[in-house]
């Protein structure tokens, strides 16, 4: 340790430093495929190599950058990785590492539109450009009539429960309206104090865990709609009538409802067509639509998903999409989109002698932090505009046609081992998930047979053990899941470093390991 | 335009792009007091100067970058500006941005142990150094049989969240625990949804804005306190004791409260001696106690803060202070601590078949998703760590003790200047608060005039002209607040830049600006 540093780093100290930790960003990056994509580290392996306090005198940058390669990437799992396969990807590209760059440069809470103007003017513009890029409907855009716009949030959880408290309170208030309840009065409260328990949000049981947690947080109830195979785990309109008569017999009153463009397991799309019908009734007009499209709204950058997929956006309150999945942006940039932002600076505008300035007193400006759940926001609209403009629309295009044809590939390599496989649902969005089909374990030795063929927890425990057994082997990283009694691996290679070499191989090794763990089982 | 370029960039480019990146940042920095510290562009200003959407085809960085000169620079608020003295300080450092770089270049959603084991890792590790360095009671390491420990927060506003929702679980379930009612029951929901509209927050009126918004997001009542000038703005035992009394004489329930170690607008500090009995009281013994110490908490650092205020966490549940505010690492970086980390998973933890893996499964693993409202986080671990070993603990206390004395000679000039100033708040951590005194105003013109002394709404009110003048002269950046009926000036100079001599003008130039306008006033 340098007892002669002076705290903190100098200029020249710094380019020195960044340059250093540039050759070392490029070299894990160009070699990222050497990297054993999951760590083989134990919990708990980082502690016994630090000193457990804080050092007394400052340390030189030539002593702290040895322990990002000794001690930091041992412990990394390699999301960028071709080999990544698991959850859906978490890309990261150079523009968007230089748009962090900047961005912690000119850091600033920017809370207010006055705290640092370009931070809330930038971000405006480019989720138009976003909006028009998924080729949303116009009220999404920031100058639409009905007051549309849209809004970095950290993580499309954040999404979901600024919208349910918004949803919340927007039901709370139109009921109160709509029974003549004046505002404020002390009927008004009680009248929300009897409503506020029975208030229930719901969304299906393929939907993302969030709207769950959501529920938790924003004090309400959640109901889960049980989706099955044969509508490929999809919300129906009649799925949908039948929740909201159970949960309104029991007294409830539903809020707010999750739509799925991609559930995390599947990728399964929930039925717009015959939900809208239900939408458009009366009694369900004031509650809140959010479809949450975190990993597969991306597609709408491609022409034909965009008119398959954007006229439901127009169904719903609000939509939300990650650049920080598919998109080419590193974590964290979650595009939230509502049609009417007035719902979101209702529920969550708090006024503080703190915050006053003649611009947000205005009104002409746009104050983000009335739109989230945090106070204090990141310069996140910088990342975004670089990757946009370094790719171009049809770099971005060029990207996700690339990761779709992988994925494409590798579900048709599936299908060409029905025997070893089957595919539990439609590929889509680069995604496929697929288990050990039940005749392969049909063989005269097998204990548990039924008509010939395997039971269904059979099938299930086989392909646990053969994903975790992919994990343990290591070259790949994958993912199982479960949907409708069904246990299964997920595949999907979509990540800015994704090729059709590590799809095939990735297949290779999944096929290897199964028929291994096949033949084990028979002997 | 370059209609040649390919989508993205090449190592090559990238290693181009970020040298001149970091001369661009380098450059800012070194001249950060070269800028007007708000800039002057109108709302409105950035969109008529960039395209309306996307471009088609890629850019090259040599096209992107002049835009950062050009179009982002002039509307930035420069935080890192020696004349910023608004709100607190939001520093910015390098060894900070080397912590951003990695982070992004690491970029991974790790919201499991397994999602990239060292983003967990090192932030239990940063974090028990961050408790040792503020002499936190032991029972917040990580290592406590409390079962305490720390993590990193994006703000304030979502740790307060964080808690308030931990809170509400744990105050309902003890409350059906403690009558008997079986969990899970018909009965225990009924009682949980009866007691649900009656659960009430508190803070004081000089708490941060965000346990209101909080409260609001988690669905439960908010109950002001009001503190008093004579109390120093403190919530104070008899306050705390009448606050119960009166929302439990109106049937509800209080299950949380802020309590402040720096308030926003003054730096008060609540009276915690007095808090102590009525805290140690059974019927309160399920509220939980919360510190929001977002920016003053990093005085912990000095032993002479230490001994005084880390007595305090030990009575509450929860403590938090931001390392953005204060302590040289880039927003966002808020540390929060519990005594009992299940309070927090019991309440925000939700299953899923995609999250299974048996390092979650084994329960030896922290899974800091259950720690928060997002799922998805950020190796935000890196940044603190390189800041407290490039600075040490000696160059964060040097770094404390010298913004603290900056503190103190502006207040001293402001003392000096008794015919025009009075300070209303005790200055501390580096801010003072001071108004116009009404004896200045005290001039036989004035109409207004109550024996011979002005009224506190004409004091206000060329306060706040004042405080608008000094901003619309744009030399440095002040906000005004108001607390107790009385309007002031808030100056704090904290950040990694501020110096003695930008101290002494930015005093000049209020002072000019105060005689000024009271000559006018008196004209």
């Amino acid at each position: 340790m340098s007892q002669q540093q002076k705290p903190g780093m100098t200029a020249d100290e710094f380019r020195k430093a960044a340059h250093a930790a540039i050759e070392e960003i490029i070299s894990y990056n160009e070699n990222i495929a050497q990297y054993r994509v999951l760590p083989t580290v134990k919990p708990g392996y980082l502690a016994p190599q630090l000193p457990d306090s804080a050092p007394e005198t400052p340390e030189s940058w030539e002593n702290i950058q040895p322990d990002i390669a000794d001690k930091i990437i041992p412990g990394l799992t390699h999301w960028q990785s071709p080999n990544f396969m698991a959850y859906f990807p978490g890309c990261s590209t150079y523009p968007s590492l230089l748009g962090e760059m900047y961005s912690a440069a000119f850091s600033a809470p920017a809370f207010n539109w006055l705290c640092s103007p370009v931070c809330t003017e930038l971000e405006t513009v480019v989720l138009d450009w976003v909006a028009k890029g998924l080729s949303l409907p116009s009220s999404y855009y920031s100058d639409s009539p009905s007051g549309g716009g849209g809004v970095i949030q950290g993580s499309a959880s954040e999404a979901v429960v600024t919208c349910m408290v918004a949803a919340r309170e927007r039901y709370l208030h139109a009921k109160c309206d709509a029974e003549g309840l004046e505002n404020p009065s002390s009927e008004r409260d009680a009248r929300i104090a009897s409503l506020r328990p029975k208030l229930v949000a719901l969304s299906s049981d393929q939907a993302h865990s969030s709207t769950m947690k959501g529920a938790n947080i924003a004090g309400t109830l959640h109901f889960s709609i049980v989706t099955s195979r044969e509508n490929a785990l999809a919300v129906t309109g009649t799925d949908l009538t039948h929740a909201l008569e159970k949960v309104r017999a029991e007294g409830l009153e539903p809020y707010y409802i999750t739509l799925s463009i991609g559930s995390t397991s599947t990728c399964a799309i929930d039925d717009f067509e015959s939900l809208k019908p239900i939408f458009d009734r009366p009694e369900n007009a004031q509650i809140w639509k959010h479809i949450d499209a975190a990993y597969a709204g991306a597609a709408m950058f491609l022409p034909e998903y965009a008119k398959s997929l954007a006229p439901f956006t127009a169904m719903v309150d609000s939509f939300n999409t990650n650049f920080h999945k598919w998109l080419l942006v590193n974590f964290d940039a979650s595009c939230l989109f509502v049609q009417n932002r007035n719902h979101l600076t209702r529920a969550l505008s708090i006024s503080a002698p703190y915050y006053q300035n003649k611009h947000s007193d205005s009104g002409l400006v746009t104050d983000y932090r009335d739109w989230q759940i945090p106070l204090g926001r990141r310069f996140r609209a910088l990342k975004i505009w670089f990757v946009m403009r370094s790719y171009g629309l049809s770099g971005i295009r060029e990207h996700l046609t690339h990761t779709c044809k992988l994925g494409e590939l590798f579900a048709d390599l599936v299908r060409s081992r029905s025997d070893l496989f089957e595919i539990v649902a439609e590929p889509r969005f680069a995604l496929t998930c697929f288990r050990v089909t039940p005749s392969a374990l049909a063989a005269p030795t097998t204990s548990a047979l039924t008509n010939g063929s395997a039971s269904e927890a059979e099938v299930n425990s086989i392909t646990r053990q053969i994903t975790d057994r992919i994990n343990a082997e290591g070259t790949i990283h994958i993912i199982g899941s479960s949907a409708a009694g069904q246990t299964f691996m997920r595949v999907v290679s979509a990540n800015s470093n994704a090729q059709e070499k590590y799809v095939r191989g990735a297949f290779d090794i999944i096929v290897k390991i199964t028929e291994e763990a096949l033949k084990e089982r028979g002997e």
